[in-house]
C-alpha cells in the first residue's frame, strides 16, 4: 500500500471529523472528496467531489465502519527543518507501530511539539492508522523522514543535546532540560540503534515502580514530553 | 464472546511470552495448554497439556500470529479491596477499548499501582486483547469491577480524596497529591460519568500547549500516574 502511495504521491482520509478538519489547512491539497448524501461538511468550492453510495463507500474504505466521506490528499510538499524555531525536536528510531506513530504525534501536538522527525524505517505517517490515530494532528505536526544520524549531528552543530530514553539512565524526575533538546525514541522492541546511542549525550528512564518490563514507546514519549513541559 | 467467558468462567492466553509468565503465577489456575511441537516451555506437571499442530492452532486462536501455545485460564477468585494497603487508588469510567485498558494495565503496574477499579461498563478484564496489550501485568494488579459511585463513597469513608481528569480542572504541575487518592479516569468519549462528577474533590487538568483537542484515555493515566510518583 506505501508502494502506491508513494507512486501517486496521494493518500487517504477518512471520516467526518477528520475530513472536516481537513478542509480546515492550508498545508494540504485535496485531490478529491468522496461522500454519501448524508454528508454534510463543507467541501472548499475547487475540490473534485463525488458523491457516492453507502455501499460504494464501504468497497473503496480502509475503515471497519465507514462514516460517511473519504478524502484523497496529495502528499504535502516537503519543509525545511529549522533548528532555531524549536527548543525539543522528537526523534523516532524505527517506530513501526502505525497506532503507536498516531498516538506520539496527537501527544506531541498536544505539548506544543513543532517538529517530528523520524528513521525512514519508521512506518509511514500516511498509513491510513497512523492519520486516523493521531486525531489529526498530522495536519499540525511539521514530520520529516531523514537519516537519524545526520539529523542528529547537525543537531548537534546547532547547540542541542541528544537525549535517549532508555532502561539504563538517569531517573526522569531528576533531569533538568538543556534549553535545545532531541529525545531520541527507540523502536518497540529493540530500542534505540547503535550508531544514534553512540551520539547521545545523556540517556534518560522513567523511574519504574512494579514488575512491568516496559513501558509503550508512545506512552514513554507522552511521559517524557510531560515532565520537559513542566520543567521547562 | 464475554458472555461464553463469564458463562465458563475461562479466559484465553496466548503466546510464548505471556503463557510462560502464566506459568509462574499462583493467583491463575490453567484449566489446560494447547501447543505446537515447537514450544519449549516449562509446563506445570499439574496442567492438562494437548498438543497440536500448526494448523490446528491456527483453528482455535485469536491471534493474526498464532504464537506456539494457548492456555486456557480459569478466573481468578475475587479478592476482597484492602484500602488500607494502597496510597493510590485508579478508578476507571466506563473506559470502552481493549488496548487502552491493556495499556493503562501495563503502566500501572509500571508505576507500582496495586488496584484499579473498573466500573461494569468498563470493556472486561479477559477480552483477550486487554490480556495481549497489557503484556502479563494483568497477572501482577488487584483488579475489581465495581459500582464507582458505591466505591467512591467507600473509599472518601476511608480518607481517600477524589481526583478526575477532565479538560477543565486544576494543572496537573501544581497538584499536590493527597496522602491517599483515588484518580478517577473517564471514558474515551463521554469523559467521567455525572454521578461520580458529583463525588470529587478536585478535578485535575493535563496542561495543553497545542491544538489537539484531547489526549488518549491511556496516555491520560500513564501521565498523572507520573507525576503523581514525582511528587510522592
Amino acid at each position: 500500500m506505501k508502494k502506491y502511495r508513494d507512486l501517486n504521491r496521494l493518500f487517504v482520509v477518512e471520516g467526518v471529523k477528520l475530513v472536516n478538519e481537513l478542509f480546515e489547512q492550508s498545508a494540504f491539497k485535496i485531490d478529491a472528496v468522496f461522500h454519501t448524501p448524508s454528508f454534510e461538511g463543507a467541501i472548499p468550492g475547487s475540490v473534485h467531489t463525488f458523491q457516492i453510495t453507502e455501499s460504494e463507500l464501504e468497497r473503496i474504505s480502509g475503515l471497519k465502519n465507514p462514516n460517511k466521506v473519504l478524502a484523497v490528499v496529495k502528499y504535502p510538499a516537503p519543509v525545511t527543518i529549522d533548528y532555531m524555531e524549536n527548543n525539543l525536536v522528537l526523534l523516532l528510531d524505527r517506530v513501526n507501530d502505525p497506532g503507536n506513530l498516531g498516538t506520539i504525534i496527537r501527544t506531541a501536538d498536544w505539548f506544543g511539539i513543532r517538529q517530528v522527525i523520524a528513521s525512514p524505517s519508521t512506518v509511514d505517517l500516511f498509513n491510513p492508522k497512523v492519520i486516523q490515530s493521531s486525531m489529526g494532528a498530522v495536519y499540525r505536526i511539521q514530520y520529516h523522514r531523514e537519516d537519524l544520524v545526520e539529523t542528529c549531528q547537525q543537531l548537534q552543530a546547532n547547540d542541542f543535546q541528544l537525549m535517549g530514553a532508555d532502561l539504563g539512565g538517569k531517573n526522569l524526575y531528576e533531569v533538568d532540560f538543556p534549553a535545545k533538546t532531541g529525545l531520541i525514541m527507540g523502536s518497540e522492541s529493540h530500542g534505540i540503534s547503535d550508531e544514534l546511542q553512540k551520539l547521545i549525550d545523556l540517556s534518560i528512564t522513567i523511574p519504574q515502580f512494579g514488575q512491568t518490563e516496559s513501558l509503550n514507546v508512545a506512552m514513554a514519549s507522552g511521559i517524557i514530553l510531560s515532565h520537559y513541559k513542566r520543567n521547562g
